[in-house]
C-alpha cells in the first residue's frame, strides 16, 4: 500500500507537512524502516504548483529515507498546492517512470490502490488512452493508465465524471469473485484538488482530511495531529477543494461511459 | 546509435572480447567520453547463456564506463554464447527496463536502429504482441515491442520468417517519405545466433562479423582487430551461426504476415 | 541491522541459498517489506569466488527486492564460496561504494554492526589504513575502514590476529559509557572463511552456522531450516572454515596492536 | 573536464540560462552526446539560494540529458544566485556524494580541474579538514576535500585568503615535474560569488564571464551569446561578484598558510 499526501492552501514550505510532523510521509517511511509499519521503499515523488502553469515534478527510485534531494527540495520549495507519494509497488516495475505523481499538461495525479489482476486487464485499459496521449505513456503502471485513459472521458471538462466513467469501463467486464479495483486517488489542475475514495468491493484504501491553517490536507493516514483531528473521507465519495473556498464532499459512483463525453 | 556485440564459440571470459581489445564495446564507450566518437551513455546490458536454460541478464542505466558491476561480471563470467549492448536512447526513456538485451524464456534479443517516428506507430506495434506475453512488456522501447511481437508470428519455430513478417506488418502502412525502419539486430535461443541487417530505406546500421578462435563474433563496428579482418554483413541479409557448425548467410526480405503462422 | 550470509562448500547455485529457502536473505527482505521484520533497503551486495583469483563483486543501492540483476545473478552463478549482504545503513551514506562486501585483492569482507559514535572516531580509524591501500578507500563506511585498516596489522598473514589488533586499536581510547563497537563479520581469501562475533559491550549481532551438504553456512539469522538446526556462534569467538576440512571455533579476544605485526 | 555555470543577479528561472540558450550547460551535454564535444556523463548538480539561509541542493548520477528531475527543477526554480555543474569524473568514483556543488552551511562550492596524482596526496589533503567538519566529508573527491579544508584556513572570514592558503598547503610538497593542481572554481555564501582561476602550471581550465541583465554570469565556456560577448577570466585571478554592486577582479596567488588564520 502506498502513502500519499496533498495540500491546498496558503503557500507553505513542504517540509512543514512532509518532514517535520511526527508520522509525516517521510518519518512514516523511517518508521517503516524500524519495522513499526509497512515499508514503502519503491520510490517516491513530489509534484507542486509554482509560478509556471505546469507543475514541478520530482520522482526517484531510492527509498524516500535515502533521498537527500527530496529532503532538500522539501526544505526549499514553498507551494500552495502540492502532492507527495511514497510507493510500495503493486503493478509495474521499479522505475522513475512508474513513480507517482504523474503529470500531463497542468494536471497531476497520484493513486493508492490497484486494478486487481492487472496483468489480465492491462491491454484493455491501455486501449482507453487517447491516441494523442499514448506517446506520453512513459511507464507500465495501472495508475498512469487510469490517469491517461480519463482524458478520453473528458477529464479536462468534468474530472469527477471522467474518472467515474473510466473506472466503470475498466470494471465493466470484471465478474464476481475477481480481484477488486481499489482507488484512493488525488487529482489536481493547479487550482482544484479532487480526492477520490472508492473500490469495487467497497474497501478502498483509507483517506483522511483535516484543515491546515486556511487550507486543507488530504492524506492516506493521519499524521502530525492525533487521529481525532482528522476526518475519514467516506468510501464512495469525492472531496473537492478549491483554493480557500473550502471543501465539498459529494458521492462518487460509477457512471456508464457516455459516447458524448468521448466525442466532446 | 547503439553499439552491440555477440559471440558464439568456445566458452571465453567476457572481458577478453568486451574490455581488453582496443576499440572494444567498453573501451569504445570510453573513447566516446573523450569525444573521439559518438556517446553511448544511456545504459548497458549483458545477456549470457550459462548452465541454466534461461540466460543470465544484467542491465543498468549507468554509463558503461561508470559501471563497476559490469566490469566485474565481464571478468568472472565465462560463456560460449553472449550478447552485449550499449545504448544511446532513441525511443523509450532511460530505465533498466528499456536496456537491451531483452529476455523472454530462453531467448535474448538486442537491436540497433529504430522504428522511425515511433510515437505514431507504437500503439499499432504493441497491439501485435500476443496476449500471453503482454504482461512481459516491461518497458516502452520499440525494440522490446518488435521482439515480443515476433512471438505472434512464430519466432519459436521460424525466427527468420517471424521477424520478417513482423517487420512487414510494421512497415505495411508506412508511406513514401516517412521515417525508415532500421534494424540491425541479434537474436539467440542459446544455441543459434541470428544477426539481421535490414532497413526499409536500404540503410541499416552497420554490422560486422569475424571468426574468433573456433567461434564467431558479430559487432556493430570492427574492434580488436583491423577492419580488414572483419566482414560487413550485407544489407538485406541474415547471418545464422550455430555452435561450431559455422555460419550461413542468407537473404533477409520482408514476407507478408501469414495467418497460418499466427494460428500456429 | 544488516543481514548477511556466507557459504563454503561444494559449488552451488546462489539462488539455492539466497532466494529459494523460506526466510532466505532475499525473502527476508520481502518479509521486511510486509512489516514482519526490520527493513533492509539500503542496498545489497554479492561477492563470490569463481575461476579467477580475485572474487566477483556486485553491489547496488536498490532495495534487494527491486533488483532484477541480483536475482538473475543468483540464478546463474554457481560458486563454492560466496558472501551476500543486505544493508541497513548505520554509518556512511547510501552509495554502491558503501555496500558490502568490500573487496581488496583476493579478499572479501562484510560486516554487521558498527563502531558506535563513528563520526567521532572516523578520522582516527581511517588513519590506520596503510598508505598503499588508502587510494582503495572508495566509500565512507566504518566497515570498509576496519577492513582496510586490518591490512596494516597483517591481515594477509594472520587474519584473526590482525582483526583483533585492529579492533583493539579502535577501542583503546573509548571510555566507559561510550557507544559500543559491535562486530559480526565475515572475511574470506577464497579458500578460508572466518566468521567473527564480538562486541565491546558483549552484545554482538547474532551469527549462526549450520552444515549445508558437505559445506558450511554462516548467517545473521536462521533461514531455510528451523532454528533448531542452526548453532549460534558464541559471542567472543571466531569460526574458521577451510574448504571441506570442517570448521574450527576458537576464542576471539582483543590483542594489543603489535609493532612487529605492522612492521612485517 | 567538467562544465560549470554560476549566476548572480535578478531572480531568474534556471532554464533561461541552463536549458534554453544554444550551447547551454544542458544543451552542451546533448551536443556531447552527438560527439560534437567532450562528454560529461558522470552526474550533475544544482545548488541555489532561495528563501532559506542554506542553499537548495540537487545532485544525481544520471547523465544530465537523461535527468527529467533536473529539467523540471530548472523550469520551476527562480533564483538570484545559483550554481550548476556537469561532471566528468577525475578523482572519486561515480556517486551522488561526489557530484558538485558541495554544500556546507550556507556555502556552495564547485570545481573544475583536479589535484594531479590525487591518490598520492589525498591523505594529506583530507588531514587538513577541520575535525568539526570531518563528519561532513561525504564523498571521496579532491574537490570536496579542498572545500572542507579551506574552512580550517578561515573560509568564513576571508574566502580568498583561505583558498589561497589551502592551495598553497596542498602544493607545498609537490616537486618539479609532478602533475599540476588546476583550479577553476566557484564559491558562494548566498550573497557573494567568488570565481577563481588558477593552476600550479599556469594552465587552469577556462573560465569566462559576461553581464546578464543586471547580473553576472560565470561559465566554463561561452554559451548563449557569441564568444565575443564573453570575457575570459585571466589565469591567476579571482572575480568577486556581490549582488548588483558589480564585479571586482583581483589577483589570486598562493599565500603561506598562516597559523593565526587557523587559530581564529
Amino acid at each position: 500500500m502506498c502513502r500519499l499526501l496533498a495540500y491546498c492552501g496558503a503557500p507553505i514550505f513542504l517540509d512543514r507537512l512532509l518532514v517535520e510532523p511526527e508520522g509525516s510521509l517521510i518519518s512514516q517511511s523511517r518508521a517503516a524502516r524500524e519495522a513499526r509499519t509497512v515499508v514503502n521503499g519503491d520510490g517516491c515523488g513530489l509534484g507542486w504548483y509554482g509560478e509556471r502553469e505546469e507543475p514541478g515534478l520530482y520522482r526517484a527510485i531510492l527509498p524516500v529515507w535515502s533521498d537527500g534531494n527530496l529532503l532538500s527540495l522539501c526544505r526549499q520549495i514553498r507551494s500552495g498546492l502540492f502532492l507527495a507519494h511514497v510507493r510500495a509497488a503493486t503493478a509495474g516495475g521499479i522505475s522513475a517512470q512508474n513513480c507517482h505523481p504523474f503529470a500531463q499538461g497542468r494536471y497531476l495525479f497520484m493513486h493508492n490502490g490497484q486494478i486487481g489482476d492487472y496483468a489480465r486487464h492491462r491491454r484493455r485499459v491501455e486501449a482507453m488512452i487517447p491516441d494523442a496521449l499514448y506517446p506520453a505513456r512513459a511507464g507500465t503502471s495501472d495508475s498512469e493508465a487510469i490517469f491517461l485513459a480519463a482524458f478520453s472521458e473528458g477529464l479536462e471538462r468534468d474530472p469527477v465524471g471522467a474518472l467515474s466513467r473510466t473506472l466503470a469501463a475498466i470494471c465493466a467486464p470484471m465478474g464476481e469473485g475477481e480481484e477488486p479495483l481499489r482507488f484512493s486517488a488525488v487529482l489536481s489542475d493547479g487550482e482544484t484538488v479532487h480526492a477520490f475514495r472508492w473500490a469495487s468491493d467497497g474497501h478502498p484504501p483509507s483517506l483522511y482530511c483535516r484543515e491546515e491553517g486556511d487550507g486543507l490536507l488530504v492524506a492516506s493516514e493521519p499524521c502530525g495531529l492525533p487521529s481525532s483531528e482528522w476526518t475519514s473521507i467516506p468510501s464512495g465519495s469525492v472531496l473537492q477543494v478549491r483554493g480557500r473556498q473550502g471543501a465539498r464532499l459529494t458521492r462518487f459512483e460509477l457512471l456508464a461511459s457516455s459516447p458524448s463525453a468521448r466525442a466532446a
